[in-house]
């Protein structure tokens, strides 16, 4: 079999620490043939560091390369990115978020279907242990009633990169961090409609001066993200989410949790564990042992080159990130008087 | 000083376990002096053990007998029995929630004006150690940003009285058990105008056949209020809250949990703690010992009598508990499609 | 319903804490009409403080007053009064063990079967909340392989009571404690027929002057009972029982253990949990909550009258006893050596 | 003083990870000088980077160069390799178990005898700090009663390697794992003579397809040999042990535990610690600190060493090794009706 | 034999609470026979309730009906009474400290001896079996070289009694509380003679206005004694003490410690552990149980009792209650400048 | 600005571990220029493994190569060489302790005040995150009343250095670690003026044959330093303190603990945390995080050079360097009988 040709466009921390080497893990299945950057010498750098044939500054050039991209850009250039790589007939795995709005992300999955290309978004969090388990373990939950989500740090704004950059993010704690656990609560029941969105976002603490940070250092006065969002959330099917999540919020510990709450049983995802009955008793179960990858990189990788060769469906699909991204757009609607 | 006469309204459980006891241990400033009940033989045999003087079976009676009553019926009651008590000119501890309706609220407030006498409502959740401690601990806080209040109970619908009885209680577990700490949690942040409340309840699990239930037993085809509720309140001053409150969730332990996240720190009431910043020191701080008593009657009692008798500033407020009240109503008819 | 009359002979130790009180709380189904023990005082003193009409010194005089006896005296007359209470028609609760050796059970059951009355044995441990969920949750552990069970104490001899006395007891810490855990362990696994056992006996530590024990003193030069056994058991469908039982080991800290190894899974009773595999995971489950009484004399005396009127299956059958009893036998033979 | 020259034969896992760095550590007293293989590739890079000089597929080949040897091959080679080695003067460092049977081990030793050369098998558990403090603390303990020994893994079936191939290993968890721990016990009672061994094996959970396991996997089909092992021993003064090994038992976690109750104290190895009364007082004793190594491999080798060269005397005799192979012949025959 | 003939003088707190119920626990060899207090009410309604046949207002009437006395008066008249009784050839024990100074106790030793009768101080530290179990361990201390005495309150000056009246008790937290631990540590280490003492008295804090105090209130103006005190004490023998105790300090938890580093071990009473070197190994051990009573009045009595009866050694003799009292003089005069 | 030349005096363990990296983290600022070492190989391999361009046998040699030098060798020589520095204008960073006696200290401040160059001691445990944490958090604490010390190892005595060489050390235990201690805590509470010291030296444990130490192997019949010091400091503000440090203390676990009990609060050092009270309460904070580096070689190198270049205060001052000094002279005086 032929092996897939893979281009990584934008080689910062996200290529370098998680793509590239799932990429070149699953060497019998695929081959990193290109690679681009704005910033060409980094690109150059990797290139050679991993020895990868065709290093380029400009993404379009790579296309001729490779049969499938790998997007880690900022935010605001994935959906742009993705359209010119199905016009090219190449398939795309894209960084999350999807893109900056619900809108460009139509645009991205309408692009897909006429390509006829595959389209991953990487929401790489699908793809630990714990979320595999929990997914298995909806059935002992049964109808999903209430979610619960909070993805929380205590006075942690990424003091580096262009996370506080509004233009080129669309948002902040929540577009960048949220997300993620937003996306994998959606999946776990079963990405119901959402009916309703009400949500509150703050910058109170970002904007601030002589403010405690524990991830460095960023310009408050500049700062116009986003650094702690509430919401509440109702489906289709009955069901209510609870969600907040921050990267700055005054709390004792940070918080990653996400629990359900169904007609026959409960769950928890962090640390994975459920809650059901039976015979009359009230049982908790946890794992001893839970199969996979600690490293989601490479999971995540081996399932977009799989559907790309047409032999195994999509995990994270487009139109599931779609949602998240609809709810994304919801939250800084409902919630924008506070910023 | 003349001791005030109190007069007992409906003589079940909380009347016996929480205000006669803490009325009969202030004999230095008070006196009870009559029990009415519908159940005549209830009240003759408390009044007897108790050495109460007069013992009515219609509560009107029972009027010329007392300066203040306290009102411990079932909550349908309420209302009616505040109000022909200010008309005959007596001070009210009225048990929560205050009335079914803020309606009902708003009337006994009304009366209490024209007679110019105190009414108090029992949100006996106030005077804990805990949360005395933590409305002072409000000043580290600051500004309140995000406040989470949980009171959740695995499968503990009350097998007893007439809790799941929506004529006599008016709800369920929202205005028997979750009033509590949402009064808390609006009574910590300064009873801040609520500007938007949107919510869901449900039923389903007590609805169902052979539950385990670990509070008795129930008859789940005449349930008919809510077991699990969720909410999320908006507030004029910026602040959002994220509400949780069930008999019945299919959690792994029951949590009563109530937080604040502010612009200058954070707390927690159970236990209480509270983070804050310092001299660029992220600082979590606990009571090593707190001041107050451990049974929550007694301090209610004595603050009640001490507002009657004009000589201290009553703690809990009807305008307050008309609060809690509203918002109740809010959620259950934002959330009155899931039942 | 007529009440079933219940006559207790010997109100000793377990009768008083036990029996009786478990008897009282079922004053709608039967009725303890007769006391009879061989210290007529203690039997007077006990019928009064109960209010219980007739008193015997000796226990057949007894019969006359009642439909059911339960047996309170040493293991040594358990038999004796057994069958001559089977001859006059009476049912029968026996006290652990159900007797010296497995030959006096099989008369006892013989006369069971002549008389057709009801014959149950005190093994109260499989009324224990934990016992009846650990039957339960044999389907999660299949075909059971290995057994384990340990019931040691550290230096706890008893220091009271005829414990000590071979002669009326038949045996220590086997015969007395160990007993418990065995009939658990069987019952747990189905009772399948034993193959082989092998066991050692100890009363070393016992013999030996100027020891330290935490449960009183008692004679070290008349001690001729085991304080330690060990055995190892084969059952007919492949199992294998690891067995220790002590009063008086030399060990960390008191053990009361069982667990199971099967095919599907495992289990342990003391804290019950259970062991299985699903969906690739390994699971460790315990209980949030399980059914059932604190005091298991309540639930034994419920079913033995239940058994007695016909409405309910016995749930320690005396075929199961007299396996314990057998194996019993066969560890006091084949461990013979070491005392 | 002339160094030891050392042969490796089979430089597999156990000679890569244990022998080899120990000897290399000993430069002072003795010298790698070659290696044998069957897979003369392997030996070849072995030497190459531990730069030993001679290299040879036959074993035999092997003996001119040296003084002494460490045999690492599969189990069925053991034996040979040993009277071979012995009939060319060359002590002999031999990997455990000592052979396939008790038959092979007594040819072993009588071949030592015979050249007068030293034979150690590499019971590498009797150099860990704890068996070497439990083996002082044996003076606590006194006679020894009841040796207990748990070697359980949950589902850890080795997927690599010989191990599951009764033909080249002579059995399963009991002859690769459970001789350590069995090794351990006998060594700490002072190796008395067993007068009776019972035991069962297992394999069902191995058998069956679609298993979990957490160390790779293996051919269900044609695993042949024991995953799970209980056995009962008497020992001719008096003590009896309760054995159990596994690699796929059944239960929460992995347990290795080795305790013993003696006439004067108990201890415990994995955590070291004993059990003992004073002054009328029962205590409990830890170790603060240990001296020795953190890897065995060292000090096993140092004694072989010094027991060659006659300084030293042996800590794991042949006699001893011999005696585990006995018991283990035992329960294999004892206990092979269930495989 | 004839019972010892006991009368109580002083029938506040100490004396109902431990010493009138442990000599009435003794009726095999004492009897209460008189009760003396300045508030003879107080003492008629104690000798009613335990129904002892004389009282009297003034303590010599009782000499003449009893054997021995137990003074339970404040410390100033501990002294004068002591004397008395023995004048009258009465056995005296005496509640702790001594008395107010060295000088008196050294009047109440000649007074002893001059009467040839026994006098017992009540450091009843010294019954409880952490510190009986101590002074055994010992043994394994060897010579003492570092006592480290901590008992020490976080703001808890006691709200009630005389206390805090320097007339009356002469001193705070060193003379009523720290002295018990100051008694244990010499009796430990063998009541060496102190060679030098150095120290510091504190009362700042509760001479401050608004304090916050756990145990009630007290009168911060007339407050007059010290409530922390830290000293240094040297003995012949080469041993050193680093004492402190306090009533009100501001720390994080209460402690009351006491350890001694020796030559050849270490331990510690609270609680019970001690520290060894053996086989090389560095030891930890600690009790699982120790023998004893939980409350000490018992054994103090029955000490005191057979000391009185000839038949048993006094374990608190007087000497060594005032070698404490001499160093409790010692500390308050070098650290006298603090208050 | 021109970068500070450094040369480093001695090349040893805290020069390589410590000093050397710190400086050349801070290239931007300052410069390895120079080392000497007396072992001028060693000094030679450092200078190539860290491109040093100047390398020296006697210190003096380096002077000219250099504007500040870090003195590393035995304390014996610290005065010497520092006062030879300042001689030829160059500043100082010199190891602890400052020197083997205050008269040394004093003259090396002598000179320092006479070239006007910076003196600065390595007493690193200041620059500690804690350290830095409670300098801040004494305004919590108030004036200062007792200071705790303790700065313990059970069986650690040095095996390697100079250690326990009292001719070129000064001393063991105290000069070597628990000086440490000692000038934290000095800082701490504000160097306040020192009015009494008593102490007590010992060596009996390192002077034993045979005996058990965890960090290798001394000669005992050389050993001539202190392995345990006790002592009692009081100040002038009324402070106490309670002193202990030792190498080789029996007891449970290592100790290095600091606590402050002042007027309005109290702390401790390690783990860092404080006990206030507010409000009536009675608190305990910690910190969730704290500012700074955890390697404290190089804030400490920063102040120095920072110092040097006049742009900061230095943090270690010489005269409570001395202050250090003073005390440890004072105790080794008061407590030199017991070696």
């Amino acid at each position: 079999m032929k092996k897939l040709r893979i281009g990584i466009i934008g080689v910062g921390g996200i290529a370098q620490s998680r793509h590239i080497p799932a990429f070149l893990q699953l060497r019998d299945v695929c081959e990193i043939t290109a690679l681009s950057d704005v910033n060409i010498e980094r690109a150059r750098e990797t290139a050679e560091k991993y020895n990868i044939p065709h290093v380029f500054e400009e993404y379009k050039e790579l296309f001729s390369e490779v049969d499938a991209v790998c997007i880690c850009t900022p935010n605001k250039f994935h959906a742009d990115i993705t359209v010119a790589a199905f016009e090219d007939g190449i398939h795309v795995l894209c960084e999350k978020p999807m893109a900056l709005s619900a809108e460009e992300c139509e645009a991205m999955i309408a692009a897909s279907k006429k390509a006829d290309k595959v389209l991953a978004i990487a929401y790489h969090y699908r793809f630990m242990k714990e979320a595999q388990a929990a997914k298995k373990a909806m059935e002992e939950v049964g109808t999903p009633l209430v979610v619960r989500v909070q993805g929380l740090r205590r006075r942690k704004v990424p003091g580096w990169g262009v996370f506080t950059n509004k233009d080129l993010q669309g948002g902040g704690s929540l577009i960048d961090y949220g997300c993620h656990l937003l996306d994998l609560a959606l999946w776990l029941i079963g990405n119901p409609k959402h009916i309703a969105v009400s949500g509150t976002m703050y910058n109170t603490l970002s904007k601030m001066p002589n403010q405690v940070n524990q991830w460095g250092t960023f310009n408050h006065e500049t700062f116009n993200v986003d650094d702690h969002v509430t919401a509440y959330v109702k489906f289709e099917n009955g069901a209510s989410m609870l969600f907040e999540t921050s990267w700055a919020a005054n709390i004792k510990v940070d918080q990653e949790h996400l629990s359900i709450s169904g007609v026959d049983g409960g769950l928890s995802v962090f640390p994975f564990e459920f809650y059901t009955t039976k015979n009359g008793m009230l049982l908790n179960s946890q794992a001893a042992w839970l199969p996979g990858e600690e490293n989601q990189g490479l999971p995540q990788a081996k399932n977009f080159i799989h559907a790309c060769l047409g032999v195994e469906e999509l995990i994270v699909k487009p139109e599931e990130a779609l949602q998240v991204s609809q709810i994304i757009d919801c939250i800084y609607e409902s919630g924008g008087t506070s910023i």
